[in-house]
């Protein structure tokens, strides 16, 4: 039964005790204090729980950022370096000024949120200060999925303008992407279908360089890798808490030590099935497509990382590399010249990851970690969302694309961002061309 | 009411039970067995919010070693690496044998302390390893803020005493500067104030070089951002501990969560500020300048982030990155050589720091934080304190510098301290002119 | 007392009272409660501190990679990231596959493991996710030491059955060696002593390659070090646990935090002797020899850390430091041909390392570590275990020597495995001789 003492219950029971209705009040103020003390104690277990979870999805800054140092070209290091730094710095101010409010602060089922800005009201018994800082982390950890290959041809205002706004706007709430039923776990699914339109994957645009920065790709996977157990088994928030009866050696704990499982073999099956896949259609395979294979098993398992069983993670792993093996091939044959690979990946195996959500959720766990969720309705709402998103991200991003608004121009990207503007290279290079313009004109600035 | 069973007085109100007094005494046993568990529960829980906010602050070392390898001039990178590992090191051993010992071994009001040399005496009611061990994670990070920029020009066994000194004979006691009751919550007063006079910045000397190892420094910048949540937020020590009453949301994890935030909008609002200033002011900028606003935010904010409102800091950083800017032109007007930058940053925000503690501490936040303490104090001391500094230190500084103790000689700097005496570059570089000598001298030892 | 409540011992003891069973029953339900919510926030708590601690463990993949690029000779950079990566991927599926039931699935006494695999039957009273997710971290923590310099003179195919073998079937019991009775509480002796056979110092080979990425050497060790601190503390699996009474000051917490500043001082010590051993031997240091000590340090220190006093960890680096120095001095004098330094310092600072902890380790720790242990079997088995070594692995390292078996063609290693496998090279280089082979062959895939 539960802690919970009741003083008229308990009087009559001791009625002829010399005080009864004093000892049980004695006896329930007791057990009161304790029962406060596990409040207490569960703030504390939960919080150290979310705080140190926000810090490894902040590493995951640090992922990109070698990500990238190992991915650009050289000439705009430097730039992309930037927009690294003011990926996280922007989206602190902005999701303390609306972003966390926008997401957070609707009363019951409005569109927009109407509380919250520059966290007003804050904290209270819905949300604490270590929950705003979870989301911000995690809405710059999604804005870093981008920011690599659009700092590469974008206009410097332009992508100060998109940083503020995907933090600033956040599509997620309450882990159902668009509200709309469809279990998305930690997979910010408008993140990665969407901003699919210009992931970061687009660093790979021109190829590794030579291959001379693989041991940067590497760290910078290994960094996204680590930074991922924020990312998954953190988007629990709390750890202290029991699926049906207490005492029991599962609950919530055991549920955030099996997303971390399944999202560990997720990864690794599909490194691994990239690694042999390649080795059979190709002859060879390069540590780049491994890497990027892991990342995609990642993002694919990202949705239903905590609702699927560790075999069907494997297989989900084992999917998602042929997936994006698969797309790229297509791509390919079709000159289907989307140079950031962001289709392939982001729509590939983030697509897939909802699809395998949809099949392989375990009803059980789904009822754990989303109370009162049918899956029904699931099933069917995976094909609206895939038709929506197609329906209106297509025709902007094409429009975006067509209108020139992202994109420098052909001149300054030949130049490289960073020549002028930086005053230098990030790394020492052989002179390009010099377009014999200003300094600011290279940013659009 | 608080737990604690009195069998004494629940006896009586059992007094007609058949024994009443074994009936109190059992009840009130399991009370206190219940006590005892939220006793350890409690050392459980304060210990891994502890240990893992030492791991964090220790990170900010690999910060270090980035930020030194992406910033020094290339022909002393393999010198300052080795002070990077032997700051940790010289730190570890010292910090056992002296300083711990030195900043909290102090029986009531003393100056020196006067036990726990050697971990002596380890642990006790007041102490536990893990509270040594942050410490001592705390002094080496103080000590790294330094290391950068001396070790680049200063002779090696000099570099090893300072280290030593700096991490056996630790200035800070209780958060309050100099036991001076000034609120100095994670900053370190004495390290940001007097440090400066040797602060790592000056690894900026001779400016990026040819912005050859940007991503370095943003790597280093990151990792520091990211140790920064241990260094901040971990200086509580403990997070389960209730400020009032118990059973409320808000409490010490609340404080926790908040500090992390308003670090976070600090140093993010100094990088934009930087940002957006050196664009007015210069017509340009470089991801340099934008990662030193932002560790500037930082050190301004370290010693209020516990007791100001996330709006304040947000000020705080504003008006960080304008006193940077101006320190910096200031310095440049009047030829004022210091090439460390260490009186602009350190002095400068640091300074900043401070004030702006005195001025935005919330009352009701530096009452639980600092239970008893009065912020009119404050507000006269910070005076006495600077006018101290200034007095004591300067004229330590300039002494120091004008004996060409800590220096070594100028041949020796033009050569670069690795070439000889390493046994060659950490990088491969153009020649440098040869002094001929053997190999030991360079170091000076 | 203990927290249980009786009811049928309350009850008589309120005989008098209206209806004393129910009030008994009543008032220990309560009780009941409060103990079962324990045991909810004891769950909670231990998997917090075991995940993160697995985490912490997870980026010593990191520090395996940086060390690698920091240390291997260019030409085979991109292939030993590669492995890195693989050992990681491999790692996970062969550890859920069969390692794990290989190591934990064995009833009672057996030799190999009978359930668990797949993670079938998971979790369980017995073993969490958590627990798994540990053991697969540690597990490709030690094949990561090994990983180095396999890779940089191994068949590819090789390399993949040894580290599916190395995961897929450790050699980890209870933390005592070989079930013999000898503690070894994070030293997976079992990996320092074979694993010496091929260990990742090997990477040093050649030297340091002109001292060029030493950066890289130091970020990696950093990155070793912090990873340490989830290797050895969190090798205890949980923090909440009390040492004879509870409500006590001292506990797991403490003895966690003891094994962290053990850890800490031997490497600590190991480093600064090896850089004031080699001044007084060789005339000079380089920054690698400081990083190998305290790595060695390390090594040493990993099978006592939790049974010894922070006294005792500064001689074991001590001597630490002496014993490597000294076994490379012997295989330099013996013109021994190991160039991997494996047997010096897995070899020698891990053997050290036993013989320290039979003679350091703390009657008291190792009753609190190890209930019911005995210390007297610990002194005569520890020369039955290395006898044991000698003979079943050294004959083993020099069949597979002699057959050729893991090594690659001379003419291969000259090439290096980047070339022509991967496309080209991870670092860009001089050209080295093209052996006019297919693509394949390199890698004996």
């Amino acid at each position: 039964m539960s802690l919970s003492c009741s003083p008229d219950f308990l009087g009559p029971l001791l009625g002829s005790a010399a005080n009864s209705t004093a000892a049980a009040d004695y006896i329930c103020s007791q057990f009161n204090a304790v029962s406060n003390k596990f409040i207490d104690t569960g703030y504390a277990v939960d919080n150290t729980y979310l705080l140190f979870s926000t810090y490894l999805v902040f590493s995951m800054q640090l992922g990109f950022a070698m990500l990238c140092a190992g991915s650009v070209r050289a000439k705009n290091t430097m730039n992309i370096m930037l927009t690294n730094v003011l990926d996280a710095a922007t989206g602190a101010v902005f999701y303390y000024l609306f972003g966390f409010a926008m997401a957070f602060g609707t009363p019951s089922n409005g569109f927009i949120g109407q509380q919250f800005f520059g966290l007003s009201r804050f904290p209270s018994l819905s949300f604490d200060y270590g929950y705003f800082l979870y989301q911000w982390a995690f809405a710059i950890a999604a804005a870093g999925i981008t920011s690599g290959s659009i700092a590469e041809r974008t206009q410097f205002v332009s992508y100060l303008v998109y940083s503020a706004f995907l933090t600033g706007f956040p599509g997620r709430t309450d882990n159902l992407l668009f509200g709309s039923g469809v279990i998305d776990f930690a997979g910010s699914g408008v993140v990665h279908l969407v901003g699919g339109t210009a992931g970061f994957w687009g660093a790979f645009i021109e190829g590794p360089r030579m291959g001379r920065f693989e041991h940067n790709v590497v760290l910078g996977t290994f960094l996204l890798w680590f930074g991922w157990y924020g990312f998954n088994p953190g988007s629990f928030f709390n750890i202290l808490k029991t699926y049906g009866k207490s005492g029991s050696y599962y609950g919530q704990w055991s549920a955030v030590g099996r997303t971390a499982v399944t999202t560990t073999l997720a990864g690794s099956t599909a490194a691994l099935t990239t690694l042999f896949g390649k080795r059979l259609l190709v002859g060879h395979w390069n540590v780049t497509d491994v890497c990027n294979g892991l990342l995609g098993g990642f993002a694919a398992i990202t949705g239903g990382a905590s609702v699927v069983d560790p075999w069907a993670a494997i297989l989900c792993g084992f999917v998602s590399a042929w997936v994006l093996i698969g797309f790229n091939k297509l791509a390919e044959k079709f000159k289907y010249d989307d140079p950031l690979e962001a289709a392939q990946l982001h729509g590939g195996c983030g697509s897939w990851g909802i699809i395998f959500t949809a099949l392989f959720a375990k009803k059980e766990y789904v009822n754990e970690v989303y109370p009162g969720y049918t899956l029904a309705a699931h099933l069917v709402q995976i094909l609206v969302i895939l038709g929506w998103v197609s329906v209106t991200m297509g025709p902007l991003f094409y429009l975006l694309r067509h209108l020139n608004l992202l994109r420098i121009t052909h001149e300054e990207e030949m130049a490289g961002l960073d020549l002028t503007s930086h005053g230098g290279h990030a790394y020492e290079y052989p002179p390009v061309p010099e377009d014999g313009n200003g300094t600011l004109k290279h940013l659009g600035f």
